[in-house]
């Protein structure tokens, strides 16, 4: 935390104040908890049958129901922002995301960020910081390790900026690397009823489109409930006052908090993809408020084998979340651009178990 | 699940894809934890004694407080959705519903539903489904079972129609069945002060009225919230966007948010009335919206010892509840119908210790 | 609880029914859970590391994370409202509340209220009642041990008045009296990189003022979630029904519910100072309501090592919410009362590390 000497108050972090290879060390560890999960599950209406199910995840060969992979997610960049994205003018994306270990009620999490790229806006008035965060549970063990990227302004417009570092991202987690959160399951096992579709791994296709059909409407209580769940500190979902005077007049919404939703409600079509294994790249194209309807589609990029595995497959899943509109047509592109309703396009591999 | 080959996406039911004794085994299971009794306390401000304090419960004979009874009801209704209701026109009723188990933290509940009943409306565009519906604890022992009934749409209008089969359903419960969820109590360790009142089962007399005065206002994101936590995925309760174009331009507030909203309240008045051993029946004469007040009164229908039993007496409550109108004057029909503010009719069996 | 032969139905006392020496047993003991620590942790967005993570409290010498201070006192205040405050006029004050014992999940809370004080109003339509509310955990021990006072309707103007009793209360709680819900901590193995501060009990000095600088917007079903959480039955919060025919025609929001915020809040220079160890005194100056956006500023007041322990040390705050207005200019007088936009004025000993 950078705080002046005259003040108790952090202020966060501007451009300047970042240095490459720095390793930051995020405050309030967080244990989560079976109420976190009864929360998480109330907030979005989750329905995969492992984090729903001590006995159905039992049966495969988990201890328990893992928290879902998004709440962890959560929680652990929850704890960054205070530290990279105080003062930041734009999240610009996520990269590299990796579900490491599975973690469990009662589990701790804490988390770091190391400053892995740094490039002064040709403005000179902000820069962009590329982090790679890791949350680590109680053992030490790391969780979670995503790559991340903001666009951060300068205290003083006039410091000199350090030489310009790019991290080099993959497009995509390999394969080879998906799975290290899911221990090996007992596919025999998996009960198609108790999970919600006949259908599995092989049953999928790249190319692919299905819409989820649903739509949920969200509430300022829900979302601020949400976000402060995951101690994200963000000024611009909590503060009307401010925002009210801002750029959209309203709060904004987490990003995170649309990704959950549209996880959520594709449970109808892809109900048995239950473990998120990595994420790819995310945007969050334009802002959700209060009051608006989100719905979903997804398309299968690509289906492939956990290689040593025969008890899961890797489904490469783009998710596309829109506001006020259904997807039945699966909206997307809209000349050079967007079409103006889609609010996220992300791409994660998810896990489903294959054919027995 | 129906679900067309060209489509991932389940479309829920229609009339003519239910045939008299399927039995369908619903999705996701659900374990019950600490963390959703804290939200059902939250969302509804239950103080039974007995569902709030683990020491209360285990001074009369519980292992540790019991899940409140109205949750697991929602539960394993939450789960009969997607199957059985995901095409309604409407919730007609329930009927011989019995709490057969009591539910505690820790234990998973799944769900099946026979189908009993069926009968095509005239008009041929839908019809009558009855299921029996069961909830059962990880140990396959039920914990509850009832009877419901929706008029289900027809895919197609000229689908031939099966022969009209109709359950016979009993008026009430019969008090020989009552008890199954509760164990017996050690009814001198029944502590009136802690309790919330110092009337007991024999205080209570057929045909006494009782009005519970407070009244509750309901939020969107209160009622979503609650929805979700029971996986209820019925669409009239979260589509702003889509319900903004039908019937009543709103979100439909879930009947059994009402249920126990109207059970919270009746604690001023029933407060040693702990245990719901069976719900007769329960009419939702119309619907709740966000913003309204809701109010409730209470008529003992009947009072009945348990056979065989001297710790607890069980008394036939009806509970109406009115929206934006206080119940000093227990308004109930007027007309041939019911008065214009009342929106539940419920009809059940609770149970309250006898004394000492 | 006072009720009619007539009426199974808690009316709560009137001024005439309280007597100096009674001591009234309250209603609903209360189980703390996980899920109520998550469900705090939700709606306020509280950062302290001992609440948070059952590790960083171990580290210290706590068996695992308390409940949080303020959710104790609002569940203990919660069970005293139907028996003392039902038909109060408003709330006076709290003075000499002490911190005795901590609390952890799966603790159960009972309380009990003596009557200490009594004073009828010059009007003869109400009079101060002055109780001593004590909490208690199944052990029996004292958790928390207040003195509240409060204006309450007479149910006969004309009923005759006890003789004025005025308790001596103390300004503030002395020093020698604070820490006992705080176990000898290890100092060495606090992290001043998880807390979320380097600031230690020796870096503040009385006199000092901090800006807790962020601003949160309370939503209705924010404030009555948390309300029915604490099993506080005030129907100023709930029903707007009558509050919208009432004085301010809309629902008032708890007091406590503002204490919590502000104290969430003051983690943003507060860090390290995670235990409340006694509240001196408070005033709800002025009402919120849903929309309204809560800042909160800090003076020091004192700074006191505490008898007998070098592991911890007291700073007497103040801490002042206002709602619609920044802190950044610390506001509270404005002629002879409060600046407009103060809502509370509040005055309590917390705990932080001492320099190891």
């Amino acid at each position: 935390m950078t705080q002046t000497p005259a003040s108790k108050t952090a202020a966060g972090r501007f451009f300047e104040d970042f240095r490459i290879g720095d390793t930051i060390r995020h405050a309030t560890p967080r244990t989560l908890r079976d109420g976190d999960a009864s929360l998480y599950s109330a907030l979005y209406g989750t329905r995969f049958a492992v984090q729903s199910a001590d006995t159905f995840a039992q049966g495969l060969g988990y201890p328990k129901s893992p928290i879902d992979d998004l709440l962890a997610f959560h929680v652990v960049f929850g704890k960054t922002v205070p530290d990279v994205s105080l003062n930041a003018v734009a999240n610009l994306g996520y990269a590299a995301c990796l579900f490491l270990e599975a973690v469990y009620p009662g589990d701790t999490l804490s988390a770091t960020s190391e400053v892995i790229g740094l490039k002064e806006n040709s403005n000179r008035q902000s820069g962009v910081v590329y982090v790679r965060s890791r949350g680590f549970n109680q053992h030490g063990r790391t969780v979670l390790d995503y790559v991340r990227w903001v666009m951060v302004r300068k205290r003083d417009h006039h410091a000199p900026a350090p030489a310009a570092v790019l991290p080099t991202l993959p497009e995509a987690v390999e394969v080879a690397d998906l799975g290290g959160a899911a221990p090996r399951i007992d596919k025999a096992a998996y009960d198609v009823a108790l999970g919600g579709s006949r259908h599995l791994f092989e049953d999928y296709a790249a190319g692919e489109k299905i819409d989820h059909v649903d739509g949920v409407t969200v509430e300022e209580a829900e979302h601020m409930i949400a976000t402060r769940l995951y101690q994200n500190t963000a000024k611009v979902h909590f503060n009307q006052h401010s925002e009210g005077q801002g750029r959209f007049g309203r709060r904004l919404i987490y990003g995170g908090h649309v990704i959950s939703l549209a996880r959520a409600l594709s449970f109808n079509g892809l109900a048995n993809a239950f473990h998120i294994a990595a994420i790819n790249g995310g945007r969050h194209v334009a802002p959700l408020f209060a009051g608006d309807t989100v719905f979903a589609w997804s398309e299968i990029l690509e289906t492939a084998p956990l290689p040593g595995r025969d008890d899961l497959g890797a489904l490469r899943v783009r998710t596309v979340a829109t506001k006020n509109r259904p997807c039945v047509d699966f909206p997307l592109r809209e000349g050079e651009g967007y079409e103006p309703n889609v609010i996220l396009d992300l791409d994660y591999w998810a896990l489903a178990p294959r054919r027995g």
